[in-house]
């Protein structure tokens, strides 16, 4: 019987080349298989081996991506043939990441599969912008929601209408789209006019 | 006249030498001076040049380590005599890292700097239990918070005693302390008795 493979999910972080981890490379490095999901700088891919095949499997704008299906059938039948496969997202795979949905299906085949974190580009955007998500005396707190909401559901939307109403520092993402609804309903919610904010786009 | 250094602000991520950023390892390796302040490990520092001096300058408990204003003094110090400063720090910079109040100290003080961010240990260390702070059908946001909090000021209190109404993902950074108070509040807020909580020490 053949032995079977592992999966890293691992997280690429923000998309600055320099900004994966060390154990993010050394996955690269033994990786067979990489499934990569966003514009990633071809650097990330030099880090593999020359026998390594990546396939890209998907766009950030969530159009024309292969179906999270298709994407989790494939990370299931290269490893059942003993492969080490890397599925390469960007960010951190937990963090709005769907890492956790292709961890349970992993589980649930028996596949064995390693998390390796990234850097999230929820807090380092805007830390590359100057900003920095929490700061003594102005925000004691940071909570992370994404903008682009399925309009037919907005299960999250009251998590972020309780969350205006304290002072902590709110982040949307992908929340381009959303901008006049979300800025209309934070005030609703009670948050100053006059709070700053910073609005960044294909940060 | 001399040139002036520069000093990079460091995320050294949770604590797993392999966590660091590939822009982390090469702000140490230019480094003629560290300044550190947590339980590093050495390997972070096995990173650096031989001529490279480095300074522990704190606990990651809060007692007996070094005055926030002498470390800002140290980073001027040495960046005026035109060293190269890395201020490595757990986690990321900028998320309950303080490295806001040292970007702007630096910044008043004319000496210039990069902010490498770090894998942030609020994602990394449930990660590395298992737990996705974000799940779609189940948390579709996540809020951080320092359950460490100056029971003087209970500023932040508020955050997420809204942040509780919400059904996102609510993290509490060093709260071990404060745990019979903050579950209590949590149900006062309106959060169920049977929400799953998971309680991380020494991640």
């Amino acid at each position: 019987m053949m032995n079977k493979g592992l999966v890293y999910l691992v997280g690429a972080g923000p998309g600055d080349p320099q900004l994966i981890t060390l154990a993010g490379v050394a996955a690269l490095a033994k990786a067979d298989i990489v499934l990569y999901d966003f514009l990633a700088n071809p650097y990330f891919l030099s880090h593999t081996q020359k026998t390594c095949q990546s396939f890209y499997v998907g766009k950030p704008c969530g159009a024309c991506s292969m179906p999270q299906d298709e994407i989790t059938r494939l990370m299931i039948f290269y490893s059942n043939q003993g492969k080490i496969v890397v599925r390469l997202k960007g960010g951190d795979p937990f963090v709005f990441g769907r890492g956790g949905e292709e961890a349970l299906a992993l589980a649930e085949a028996g596949i064995p599969f390693e998390v390796v974190p990234g850097v999230t580009s929820a807090f380092a955007v805007p830390a590359a912008a100057g900003i920095p998500v929490t700061h003594r005396g102005l925000a004691a707190s940071v909570s992370v929601f994404t903008g682009h909401e399925d309009p037919r559901k907005r299960t999250q939307t009251r998590d972020w209408l309780h969350a205006a109403r304290g002072r902590g520092t709110l982040i949307f993402l992908m929340g381009v789209e959303e901008l006049p609804r979300l800025a209309r309903d934070l005030r609703r919610a009670g948050r100053s006019s006059a709070t700053p904010c910073a609005v960044i786009e294909w940060g």
